[in-house]
């Protein structure tokens, strides 16, 4: 039974399953939808896949799971991505909240507002809020990369879920406006994450 | 080696970490910081507690765990408010990425611009959020509701950390301005978890 990835694969949030996927070894099946047409906000989609109409969803036979943290947990049970040992294991935990609640609602927003919605198509909300997220989301690189002054991954030294949810925004934080130039620990972590076996690019 | 638990005694998110500790039977010591006073913005606590200048951070001898769901998962770490079941593991953690991303930014912050800061105090960019959060978090309830119209808890037949997560801003969401009578199935959960052995009230 190949787990099925309801996704748009645009979207980091999806790009962090497969990539989870591919370095856990785990095949997956994939089915797009395009968001800006509101194909996951449709009544059987509502109904079946995510009553929260949004994707990644990963398909476990009849079971859907959505959020992208959920479905990462899922794939790596068992593999070393996810540590055993008690503080890590909530270390990682920790920087997958971190992720979703300081980090992405910044950076992946204004990447999807610059280059699918357009800055100059915001709506008066929207607006008022780019510079709050441009000030929230270069707090949350800053705060990176002093994370990752001393220490080789994000929960030390071995590469967790941590590394991998936190990767696919931050690697294109350029395209929602961020400057990664001066963060050179970050920029070095990048790489590292590029460089793992079975690593797959954000395509 | 009891931990310490750095919070804000009225902040759910806090609050979530007590009643895990409470249920789980696990010690722990309480420091309190006045978050409208800025203690947790001073150079201290940004050095040695939490760079991103929140609370709660659970202190564990001289390492400390920001955000709340990795402190739960520390506090519930093999006890049955953590499944071992793979997908009911993931699925609990799916709910608990939900609340952050989806339920907590909108009843959570609106309660506390409500309750807190005062609506007419509200700065432009807040006051242009309002709709957005008033919409969203009403939809959050709304699926709550949907979801618990056939299950007992959260993701199934035993409560576990996403009962415990979700409970404290939804059983205040009314002092965001958010209506729980139209929602029996969520105030029924709510009552159950009011009743679990050990249960402690938010106060």
């Amino acid at each position: 039974m190949t787990p099925i990835l309801h996704e748009h694969a645009a979207s980091g949030n999806c790009y962090k399953i497969r990539l989870t996927a591919a370095l856990a070894g785990v095949a997956i099946e994939r089915r797009e939808y395009d968001i800006t047409a509101g194909e996951t906000r449709t009544p059987a989609f509502l109904a079946q896949v995510n009553a929260n109409g949004r994707i990644p969803v990963l398909q476990i036979g009849d079971r859907f799971l959505p959020e992208s943290g959920a479905a990462c947990a899922w794939i790596a049970a068992g593999t070393p991505l996810i540590p055993s040992d008690r503080f890590d294991h909530a270390n990682m935990l920790r920087w997958m909240f971190w992720e979703q609640y300081n980090h992405e609602p910044n950076i992946a927003t204004l990447r999807y507002w610059t280059t699918v919605v357009g800055l100059d198509r915001l709506s008066e909300a929207q607006l008022a809020q780019v510079a709050g997220k441009r000030a929230g989301g270069a707090a949350a690189l800053a705060l990176l990369e002093g994370h990752l002054v001393d220490r080789t991954w994000i929960i030390g030294g071995a590469v967790t879920l941590a590394d991998l949810v936190l990767y696919p925004y931050t690697s294109r934080a350029g395209e929602g406006g961020f400057d990664l130039s001066p963060h050179p620990h970050l920029r070095r972590w990048l790489r590292q994450v590029e460089q793992l076996p079975g690593f797959i690019p954000f395509t």
